[in-house]
């Protein structure tokens, strides 16, 4: 069969670095060439670019579909998660298996494999959660990266009874990692802290939602992450931090880069748009920013913003993890409302993937805190780059899927959770308006979004092997 | 008359950002298409890059061609400058035009138009020297931004009584600069203290080219630096400094860019692969080593490393500016050997345009220092950025100029003056062997260069009129 | 003649670092013995101490008595102004002999000295303000460590065309102190920026008291303030740094004080209880702010005080330089009002002298931001021990001399200029409720202020010859 | 009875302020008067001290007398460490009561008082060494500040198994303490990475002494103290390091100092003296460098010494824990040859009290690094005022306990273990000559040391009680 040709026609490219006008031909799944003027001949589907920006797909490195949180369960699963992703012009998710008491970290794996395949409609891969360390999951760890297309690992600082691993069980699997090319992620937050200040403000009858923020101290984020570098500097590893949030915690990513040491760390749009003055009341709708870490300063997120100009933050990714206001809401029970009577039961996470993109073009690009080549390296090369992806994903260049967003910058609309395309029953984002609009999504030739109907299919999306990384820092 | 058409077929494509193979369609002087397998018809001149490394050409944004050091003037004027330029992959430079006392900038950009027109072969710019500020000139200056395509101006902490201006004459030109779009960059040495150390080391019989690096220490170049970022954040205005050699220095430009502050500079090849230890005794052969600042500590020349990986520096430029060790050589005369009895007379610059890409390929990508997305970024992207000349110079991409290098990363040579295009008679890196070469280079479309032999025409090259910068930063 | 025995019973003795109740038995002008139940015999005069603190007399290293500038003359000569200090608890200061253009700065001394002389109530030393540096000048400046008791020398980085050094002038300088025993005094701010921002200002009209504060920017105190360190990094020498006042300038002397290098500064009590919110319009009242540097924001004020108990800042002077509001006060002309149309030509400076001791002890001791212990270490000890009049003067210990104030820590007053005892007709602290107060004031064993009345003679201070410094640092 | 007179004539008073001659006469335990020509009538005994250095005695905050580790027990118990602590200058000891699984930290001081009393020769004070924390045993910590004269505990980041504690722990007692008056001591050093990296070593057969030092990196004191001082900030308490060696623990101190947070930390003379070029080979004989922290690189040394001078760090204790290099040497068993097999088997620590004030006054003073008043702050005053004994211990002044050392500046000897008074077979400081001894020791009016000779008690010691901190900082 001849593959499918598709020509772009007139768009404005953007990749991390250039920017100019011309017409992308795609054969297939892949780009084949650029160009002025470029005849695809009769039979080629053509899509006319003319006016829009031209981005590689999204690339979100922390989300979590069908994810478990105690006896709640997401609201999205793989097939509604990437189906929202896709319209926040997101192609491509790394999504997380995690590794069970007495488990492989392959288990996992398999595990996670058979939850996304057949349903979901963008391209993903895994990191696993390792919650054990001992020499035979160290070793199923290397044959991960080097088999299974796998090569990082998330590992929590905080939840201690979870799924914390003591400082030398991070030590031992960073150290593993930074030999066989992998890379841990952490969650860094000082678990046995929080625990004990949740126990206290439960026992001193603190449990509105707004007591998450409050037991969650900054300051214990700065800590861990303090802690997290130099067990990687000690283990000769490179490093990454999810969703750091606290001024606290990126004062070391800074200092740790300053030097060259190998550190990495991604923010998430709530830390850009929200701050600390959100937990203002005792209201059990607060619940809806209960999110770990939680909420901060002000003056934070200026300093999150500085951080994403300098490249301290190297990628925006969504921690997507949305548990619904209401129970029942499209089937989902168990979700926010079961921690109304304490906080520390009210699941933790917020929806995102519909809304990364668009909220960071509005105000991130158009309100002239980065250019539009930070954009696209935040927003996909950089994520791509870092975990293992590029150049197969995060670029618009020949031999590269055709992954791709046609954006159409003046494009205003306002955002709510209604028109959204996630099982979750709210935004952070609901009601502002928002210029800059997802017009056509492409994954691998295909069209999934088209003027913002779905024209894609379930199970259209395949895992994506990745192998070493560390070529491109 | 139809445009030339010529196809680079099969070269390993390097961008700051991408690394693919694919075919260059060039059109005139333009890249046309990129793309796999392109036909380019019959009429086309077809090179092969299979097995070579396909580079945007390089952009060297300090030299000094024709330039006039007391009673010396530099060993390349345009025509021997940019062949040799060229012979090192570098197909724009930006050199400068020196306002003299009493003359507005833009005599001084008349007056380097006429030296660089008809005999330059690769395509320049200026950065104005201003030496003299008060309310006319800073007019002219906006003049220059705006109409004459200068955007950049260069000013002199240091040589009191020649061409050093005060700290407000500094400011005032940041200040108007910052407003219109056009930078300041700064040559940061305190020039008050080095005067008087000078002065001192010669009434005290000190003589020998060793005392010009012993009288400019390196604290004073941190200081300059500092007091330059300082008025630059009092002016709101970016500023740039030009071939920062000390860690003293350097630690001003990290603290200010991890700020968000938009502070910028350049280091040079000297100062990368040599350091002080080259002063180690009286002999005048020491001369060749004598340039502004002086080769620093081996602390510092690693530190200017990893500040290249981690962007606190953004770009490596040359400051090519030779004078020969013997006087005579191919008809200059006043070249090092004036200051045989007295090292402040000896003129200060060394030769680099033709060794700069070899040498940082050899030392920085093959060591692993830095990649060769950052190679390509720190060679043409990065400077092409900063001072407004992309897209046309400074990338691989559609629309852009087909200024373009083909580097072979296999082949070895040993550096020598002798076989060199210059008419300077040494290179600070004669007899160093180095894998990776220029092969071909293409400058909007022609051929200069083709596997080492010049094919070029004098006077080929072009000014490149640059606008308002900022857009990139 | 038998000298005078004078024993103070029964008060709890304060030194920099001790805190216990003694009698205290004076013979002549020097303490004799400390103890318990000492028994004078019965010629003694007994002063009763029960329930008072025993400081150390008072050293104020940074006065202006019958200062000139430009055409004004501060309000207090060397008789009004150690009267006030006195009354203030003050009984030795270090004013200032300034060199003038061609002459000697020992030439600067007599003139001081004889201004001094017969007129004095307390102790004094001299800095000589250098305002020009050659040979000759670093010559007499050696003979003045040696010969003179005159040890430190003021240079100023500000008022070009009147006092202002260059760099070189000051590293000279520094040099020659740092080799024999002396320390360079800097007023830091950048004084050619100033003067453009000054001009300007009055170009377009802005003439009003609080345009003096907008035209002396914080950020270029703090780049004088970082010249001034690396000139005597460079120069092997300490340097001290008068009336600190901006955070960006403490910044870098607590780099510097973090790595062991020789750096001091003092602030001023004005700082610590004013700051820039007093510039609230364009009345010429504002004109008793102006002072130089001008007052800073909250936020500085914050840091000094913190620095304060870090001992990055050493001492607190006044910087006593008293220019009326009214014309005529006392028989004062060519004050304040000079400059109603012209914020330039406002003589800078402030009155302080009678309430140092007074507003650190109510806003630092019982604010609870420093100990009592700090509290004296800044008045006296650490004044003296860095200028060379310790064990004389600083501490109460046998053999000092019995420099000694008796301070009411309960009693409350109004501070107000209508009974203190300058000439200067205001006060920044004019209406502030105060708790504690000087009740006895001792210079050499004879009392200079008995319950708040003036017992002493005019004249009675005395010139102290100050050697070699630096033995305590 | 009339209490003893003794009159200390002439003698060179350093305290770490003053420095004057006079004499002091001490009247039964305290000092009664100090002056000049006293007279203490026919029945005083009178002792010359011209010619001498008068310091205040030593206070130690460090010691393990009877210290139990393991198996081992050290060479010195109370009686035998007091008295050769007194040949070393010191007359107080602040050393451990621990407290064990399940019981009260009442108990542990119960059972440290048994031992000291009737034993010592010096007087005594008990950190009590914390190693389960719950509301009991915080509750009776908050009855020994109250009652019991115990107001510093310390707590252990390393030794997983026995004494360590985890954050919550350390932050619950540090947070009940700050409120109380009390301050928490931290053993910091990430103990969980240390024993990874100790059973990895062991299971590699590097079993040698030098492994010790080997699986203690630097890295990880510098990360348990920055946790510390986290922990501190977020229980709004003072926090106190002992035995600091690693620059980069000694950076976060330096932090948070300049910040004005209350974190103090002392160093050790072994740290000062030697450094890790001692763990030269994998002889045993090594096992006399196996403290904990082990020795740090030359530059750490080069460190500790600036943060002396500048007060970053405030004090110099011992850690004075001895066991012997041979089995048997005065009855000791199990001591250092218990881990000739396995290094993690020898008991760490070294001795110290003795050799203390000599060495840093040699290394020190007379070396130029610290002020004479600098050494008697570092020796006596700050750690009497840093743990409450303070005015009690820690100066000479009316008043204070007569704990007197009389040196001899000019003195010269040879260090030797057999020479010491200590039941330890070793010395570090073998065969060191130094210059400066300690020729008579007062402990509270009464001779302990006469010239060298031993003219104590054994039980002439007392328990000091200690009341609330922090009235000094």
């Amino acid at each position: 069969m001849t593959p499918t040709m598709t020509l772009i026609k007139g768009g404005r490219i953007i990749t991390a670095v250039d920017d100019y006008v011309a017409d992308i031909l795609v054969k297939g799944e892949r780009i084949v060439s650029i160009g002025l003027d470029l005849d695809a001949g009769p039979d080629a589907r053509v899509i006319d670019a003319a006016g829009l920006l031209v981005f590689p797909g999204g690339v979100d490195c922390h989300t979590h579909m069908e994810n478990t949180f105690g006896p709640s369960v997401t609201a999205d699963n793989f097939a509604s998660g990437t189906r929202s992703a896709a319209f926040g012009g997101t192609t491509t998710i790394i999504d997380f298996a995690l590794q069970t008491a007495g488990t492989s970290p392959l288990d996992a794996i398999s595990r996670a494999q058979s939850k996304a395949a057949s349903v979901a409609s963008i391209d993903y891969g895994f990191h696993v959660i390792v919650t054990q360390v001992d020499e035979r999951v160290l070793g199923d760890m290397q044959y991960a990266i080097r088999h299974e297309g796998v090569s990082s690992f998330k590992m929590f600082m905080a939840y201690p009874g979870t799924v914390m691993s003591d400082d030398a069980a991070i030590f031992q699997a960073m150290r593993m990692v930074g030999q066989h090319g992998g890379m841990i992620a952490l969650h860094a937050e000082n678990g046995t802290i929080i625990d004990l200040l949740i126990r206290e403000a439960l026992a001193q009858g603190h449990t509105s939602p707004r007591y998450h923020a409050l037991t969650r101290p900054a300051i214990m984020e700065g800590e861990a992450t303090h802690r997290g570098i130099k067990l990687a500097e000690l283990a000769e590893a490179p490093v990454y931090f999810v969703h750091l949030s606290a001024k606290e915690a990126l004062k070391h990513v800074i200092e740790a880069r300053d030097l060259g040491i190998p550190v990495f760390a991604e923010t998430c749009p709530h830390y850009l748009f929200f701050d600390e003055s959100a937990y203002s009341d005792d209201s059990f709708d607060l619940a809806r920013y209960v999110m770990s870490p939680p909420l901060r300063s002000k003056e934070a997120q200026k300093a999150l913003w500085t951080a994403l100009k300098t490249d301290d933050l190297q990628l925006i990714s969504t921690d997507h993890c949305p548990y619904c206001m209401k129970e029942g809401h499209r089937g989902n029970v168990n979700q926010k409302p079961l921690g109304r009577d304490d906080f520390s039961k009210i699941p933790n996470g917020v929806p995102g993937v519909e809304t990364r993109m668009t909220v960071v073009y509005d105000g991130g690009v158009r309100s002239g805190r980065i250019t539009l080549n930070r954009f696209v390296e935040l927003m996909s090369t950089a994520p791509a780059k870092l975990f293992g992806l590029f150049p197969k994903k995060g670029t618009i260049a020949v031999g590269s899927d055709a992954d791709i967003v046609l954006f159409d910058p003046n494009k205003s609309h306002t955002i709510s959770a209604d028109t959204q395309h996630s099982d979750c029953d709210f935004t952070l984002f609901e009601g502002r308006e928002v210029t800059g609009r997802v017009k056509k999504v492409l994954l691998r030739g295909e069209l999934l979004i088209d003027d913002g109907d779905w024209v894609g299919r379930t199970g259209q999306g395949a895992f994506v092997a990745r192998g070493e990384l560390g070529g491109h820092w």
